[in-house]
């Protein structure tokens, strides 16, 4: 069996997964980050073992600012810890467990590429677009992780600088924009009166209220800047758009698709694919915790 | 032996090596494009028949918008070819020979990891400021081509919206200012009065010539935004800058490090190298070729 574990600020998706990988169990704990990483660990490992199984052979864990080559977490958003040894920590805990670490859009990334819009494509961006914006870089049927595991920050690109401020400490970025906040702030700017939700916005949208199709325009639009920058860099076969504002479909996919066809280098104009995906953010990052840990249990790590 | 060719749009530099590879000899040919690509082959192969050596095995060529996987090069720029099967046509001439064909400047950036300044490093991101700006991307020890082998088109990345105009079509890529002919009009805007050349601008920016320090340190700043924004997406160990402006050193890559780390995630701050390299483009790119060359004809294809 195989313990999968997607450390969030708030909750804490776990599944339990068979060697398919198949979820058989999946359960959802608030973090309470206050209390420690510890304490997150013992009650995790705690559902595991109220479900009557044998002790999982491989914990994968998905975490903000995860490290996959130390295993540690460095300065995680959302997470009022000090940077640790998450791996080491679950290791103490689990002996003779393959014990694996990974970003969490990295591992939802994975989900996407293995169980996801992404099968049978070797290259692709993935995009999650919900609180924030998550991504991952699939190259040549890989998941890139760069020198310390935190390839992928595409909601970290300076889409607009010295705009917005982000959470990160800089302005501009993409996430700013693109995302649930960011489709809350530009319709904010656009005068719509609070109180709204997401769900009221893009159905004043779909009815046709000028200011709401306002909104997802610009939001599409950012999208679709950034969509041509990631493209010149990384020639991707596709784009595999999830999360919440996914659903809205061309609403955001149309502004989106039409700015990247205009700004994309022409050589690689019209060729690249726009998919949404239907797999939930927390069952791809499981799936693909699941994937990436018996890989490295298969190679003896 | 390795018949490695590099194709440009004014010359073309060809390189016969031995299998460790090493260049035995080296030559440049006038492009002479005009003529059209199966001349230029004939006159490439001539070349090294002229040398008296058996007939290499393995054939690499660089070349610009060259895919990789296809063997094709698709809508050349600077080179006046329709769409067209290069490796096709040189295995025509060399029945029996392994041929590949690569971007060029993937190719440079591939002959820096194994011969240059990116030995022992798994991810860095090389870019060769020259006349335009090229550039590579090693990710976890290998050379990230793309769905189309066109991936690192890192002097495309847009990165002063709505700017000077590119001979790609559009406005504001990275090239037009970081790139000799960038320099240029830098210095050109900032009242630097014709005729200089970049060797006059740097004796004049290192005299300490206030416009011309000046035009090197907006030069850099641009470089240095480009850089953080590859950073966040791709967390290389370093960067690897190549080509003639790189001979600038500090008054170049000063203000690049500075706005670098001013701009850049702060997980990533002051743990990306900034390196140069001494290797010349078109040495890099032969040596490169001639790997990626070797290792298909190890692979058998």
């Amino acid at each position: 069996m195989i313990l999968a574990l997607d450390i969030g600020g708030t909750n804490t998706a776990l599944g339990l997964l068979d060697a398919t990988p198949a979820l058989q169990h999946e359960h959802s704990l608030p973090t309470r980050a206050e209390e420690g990483a510890d304490r997150l660990v013992e009650r995790c490992l705690g559902w595991a073992d109220g479900l009557g199984v044998p002790r999982p052979s491989v914990v994968a864990v998905g975490a903000p600012n995860a490290d996959a080559r130390s295993g540690w977490i460095i300065s995680p958003p959302n997470l009022p810890w000090p940077d640790l040894d998450l791996a080491g920590l679950i290791r103490t805990r689990c002996p003779g467990a393959t014990v694996v670490v990974y970003n969490d859009a990295s591992a939802a990334a994975w989900g996407e590429a293995t169980h996801g819009a992404g099968r049978g494509l070797s290259d692709f961006i993935q995009l999650t677009l919900g609180t924030g914006l998550g991504g991952g870089l699939i190259c040549d049927g890989r998941l890139l992780l760069g020198a310390r595991g935190f390839a992928g920050e595409v909601g970290h690109l300076l889409i607009h600088p010295g705009g917005r401020a982000c959470g990160c400490g800089r302005n501009g970025c993409l996430e700013r924009y693109v995302s649930a906040g960011g489709l809350r702030q530009t319709a904010l700017e656009l005068g719509i009166p609070e109180p709204f939700s997401a769900r009221s916005l893009e159905e004043a949208a779909l009815a046709g209220n000028g200011p709401a199709r306002e909104a997802y325009r610009l939001t599409g639009e950012t999208l679709g800047l950034a969509l041509a920058e990631l493209a010149a860099l990384l020639d991707p076969a596709a784009f595999v758009i999830s999360g919440g504002l996914a659903a809205a479909g061309e609403l955001l996919l149309g502004p989106a698709r039409a700015t990247l066809e205009e700004r994309i280098l022409p050589v690689m104009r019209n060729r690249i694919e726009l998919r949404t995906s239907a797999l939930s953010g927390a069952r791809a990052a499981l799936l693909g915790l699941a994937e990436l840990g018996l890989e490295a249990g298969r190679a003896g790590r």
